[in-house]
């Protein structure tokens, strides 16, 4: 996959945990460098309905044909609900990166996922999301992906990770999310 | 005044007018380039309350004693709300900027304003604005400060305006604003 430097990213983060509804913000960006857009929806806090919200958020927006690449910030939003990232590929065509600073813990995970209704369904969607890639330099960051190649993948995180080890869109949605939500922006995405 | 590249900029914006309540959002902006930080807050439409509540909102901000400029889209908010960029430069201490993509018609505002209580005190706080600057340019703007000099406000609204005519600050608050409350943002600020 040949990365231009303005490629289109659409990158996906939710706000805290202060309410049953959970405001998912997310950023259109010209590479690394310029917000074009922002795009905004709800998902319910440990529910099931995040894969298809956001698919629904990316389709019916403007920016639609445009996106080439959807970063999420690791696979559950809003507490434990989980985006199945083959399936929000397939709904929309469009390559899928989940960006994470840390490797998950899925001991813990698996842990408070018993805690909730339909675990193993939530179980399965987080493992569907498949290998972790880690991307080695003086921060490490580890990534999933579908739809893009490891290398694909790993040129357009570095890209874009102008200011911080992570992601320009991401980092920019996070400010965004936990801004509009605590009146606020807090820490890193 | 001395304009670092870098200089901390506060920017404001309004979201659109289908509430009671209106949105603010201010983004904290490193010259043009780079945003740091996103506020929140709600004022009334058509109100009187956007010189108290802005102010606060910038005096209760971790950001307060980085920012060197306010930024202002126009000095009425929430329909016809004004802010009092005397009263906010004298209460945060910070130089304010009026920025404006046309040279307001006063004969208009003047109008709209009968149709609204406080009708004197409004006009005499827009009024209190001050002289209105072109800036000349392919798409000249227009500004009206407090607290700076003309010269350090012109170099500071050309400097940040590196993606279109508008300071990146404003443009960016504008993407949330509108985004954040209809699901999708529009246009320009």
């Amino acid at each position: 996959m040949h990365i231009k430097p303005q490629i289109r990213i659409l990158a996906i983060d939710d706000s805290a945990l202060i309410d049953e509804k959970v405001i998912i913000i997310g950023t259109f960006f010209r590479g690394g460098e310029q917000l074009d857009g922002v795009l905004r929806t709800e998902i319910t806090k440990d529910g099931m309905d995040a894969t298809d919200t956001i698919t629904l958020m990316i389709k019916k927006s403007k920016y639609y044909a445009q996106i080439r690449v959807i970063m999420l910030d690791g696979v559950t939003y809003a507490g434990f609900n989980p985006v199945d990232i083959k399936r929000l590929y397939d709904e929309t065509n469009i390559p899928v990166i989940v960006f994470m600073r840390s490797c998950p813990d899925f001991e813990k995970i698996r842990l408070a996922l018993e805690n909730l209704p339909e675990t193993e369904k939530r179980w399965e969607i987080i493992q569907r999301a498949g290998k972790i890639y880690k991307i080695a330099q003086e921060n490490p960051v580890f990534i999933q992906i579908c739809g893009i190649d490891k290398e694909s993948a790993f040129e357009i995180v570095r890209m874009t990770s102008i200011r911080s080890n992570i992601p320009e869109p991401l980092r920019v949605a996070h400010l965004i999310a936990t801004g509009v939500v605590l009146g606020e922006s807090t820490g890193k995405a």
